[in-house]
């Protein structure tokens, strides 16, 4: 458990370094993180979490969330498949988390293509989320404004949370600094829930380093650096998700390295 | 996205040619399918879409299937754990597909287990859908009869659907033509949501393809031609998924052409 | 179908040859395994099933558990994810299996993390499960006591039901007789749904073989040994499940004896 953390200084790590050992401490200290998430994710993101050392658990109904979410180390909010169930269990997990001072990561998957979706994450961004994941289509309709990473810093201003947008290249900004992250494989889009996924090991690192910002950088490059390891083995979509596993529990800070492109 | 594509006019395209053609429409126009789909076919249906090209929504919720519906190229229904949830989204996605003109394909799973499920599925085939995919148990229950292309030839004519009847050898028919496919693999039936996952690729095709039946056998023959290709490959049915998208990710119509058993 | 079997008398098979039979009566006979699991496990137990030669379904709600549930040799409890549509569904696919003399599993997961969760598999245990499978810390939270083998068979008298406590050894009681498997492998733990799953088979097995003790014992021999084999394979969490079922599907007798470490 990491309740007894001791609060982490600032550091001089450079990135990779400091992935590299939010990785380690990861498969050390197994953070909880609790995930509502969409139908199509709750088994992959499980699935990367454990491969990455961390405890997943995934009920969504509101009865359990709150017991779920007290327990957790952080809490991640994706809004796909948003149902009845799902709606009434996400305020009560948010609830939770924020009373016991947990990180909650905040993914509003498809927010562009539902007025009603839309006004339920702008009522999770009053949560003060830690850090909000999103593309740049959820970008565009959540900040009414043509993303980017100027976009993307005035809605950190707004929020108060971290945005990480991505994309090509992932921009993490708390409206401040901004770091840039090229690392990644084509094959990566077109995988389901890969990004979903990919969120809740930003939840994972966010409940070990209270700089979320850098959180957020950390476990970006691990995701896209552990996807170009899988995309020269896997031989398309199919075996690429494995690959990515296979990948990400094998990660050291060699590779992180060798591979990082960060700007 | 298709919306403003050309009507097709009739072609003297075989049946591998047009099958290509689609798998390639559908790799450079990204055509949507949004799926209500079974729990456990959610996340490979996502995939096999993805891997085709086709861009999948997943959503159920009766609040939000509409915004989904509405903005898909094509609407998927599958029977499968049809929860309270289901039953409440997929009418209201059924109709916005219909007021949006788009093509449904309706695949009446375990139809036959359950008398609750099959009056949902009659009431479901009063909505016209474009393409109906059973297997023969299910086909026995709606049709009330043997199964089998006279049956299915009648069914198709008494629905107003075009029946797509799987099993060893696929008949697809619209009560007029009918078109039989002998491609597939053994390990198929060894994987859950194989056929689920499928009918997605029916929906797409039909997005794309006035011909409702032509696209539907287009699509049965890419799967087909995809599990033999994948069979060869996979060392048991752990393997035979990776192997499948892999394989229908890098189809083409040499294959499609070499490997089709059609009459 | 499996409804007409004799009824099976006592045998002098040891346990892998008993395990090697039941596998083989599993593909024979392919009895039906009704599984109201929780949302991450749904597709891989049904994979589970299918590689092992069982027929899943998975359906939750109240209105079908029934129909379902009554034509199924077994039908299989787990209570991640509880929902209000699974704890609705739940008892009424229970009572359906106890009317019609089909064995019962109950998997009590994460029920030491949510009391509501708690007093629900307490009033399930009511219900005379065949077997409950379950880990130190469940077995921790229903017991009420330090969990071991001498706990485990106190619950197992108390409860009726045999107890399949898993671990690195997993302990199979009746509360008299008790045996201990010492199979499975380390990625065993890094995969989600990995213990869910495998539950489903102790359900197959008990829907083929009186002695839920044996047929819980052979079904745990079959999933470590099939566990050991993939763990030599795979590169990883990643490739490991599919490496599972691929050995589970190829698993014969030979195998079960060289590998089994029983006491």
């Amino acid at each position: 458990m990491v309740d007894d953390a001791p609060p982490r200084a600032n550091h001089p790590d450079t990135l990779p370094r400091l992935a590299a050992r939010l990785l380690e401490e990861t498969r050390a200290r197994h953070p909880r993180v609790h995930a509502l998430t969409n139908a199509a994710a709750q088994a992959f993101t499980a699935n990367l979490l454990l491969a990455a050392g961390a405890i997943p658990s995934l009920t969504v109904a509101a009865e359990e969330a709150e017991h779920f979410a007290r327990r957790a180390d952080a809490v991640l909010v994706n809004l796909g498949t948003l149902d009845a169930e799902r709606r009434a269990g996400i305020p009560v997990a948010v609830a939770a988390a924020r009373e016991a001072g947990r990180p909650l990561v905040l993914d509003p998957v498809f927010v562009e293509a539902s007025p009603p979706r839309l006004a339920f994450a702008r009522a999770l961004l009053a949560e003060r989320p830690a850090i909000v994941r999103l593309n740049p289509g959820e970008l565009r309709a959540l900040a009414g404004a043509a993303p980017g990473p100027a976009v993307a810093a005035g809605f950190a201003r707004e929020t108060g949370a971290v945005v990480a947008l991505t994309g090509e290249v992932d921009v993490v900004t708390d409206g401040d600094r901004t770091i840039r992250i090229a690392n990644g494989h084509s094959l990566m889009a077109a995988i389901t829930a890969m990004g979903c996924a990919g969120s809740a090991l930003l939840a994972a690192f966010a409940a070990l380093h209270e700089d979320h910002s850098e959180a957020a950088a950390a476990a970006l490059l691990v995701l896209g650096v552990a996807g170009e390891i899988a995309g020269a083995r896997a031989a398309g979509p199919g075996s690429f998700p494995a690959a990515y596993l296979d990948a990400l529990h094998a990660l050291d800070e060699a590779a992180l390295s060798d591979l990082a492109r960060i700007s």
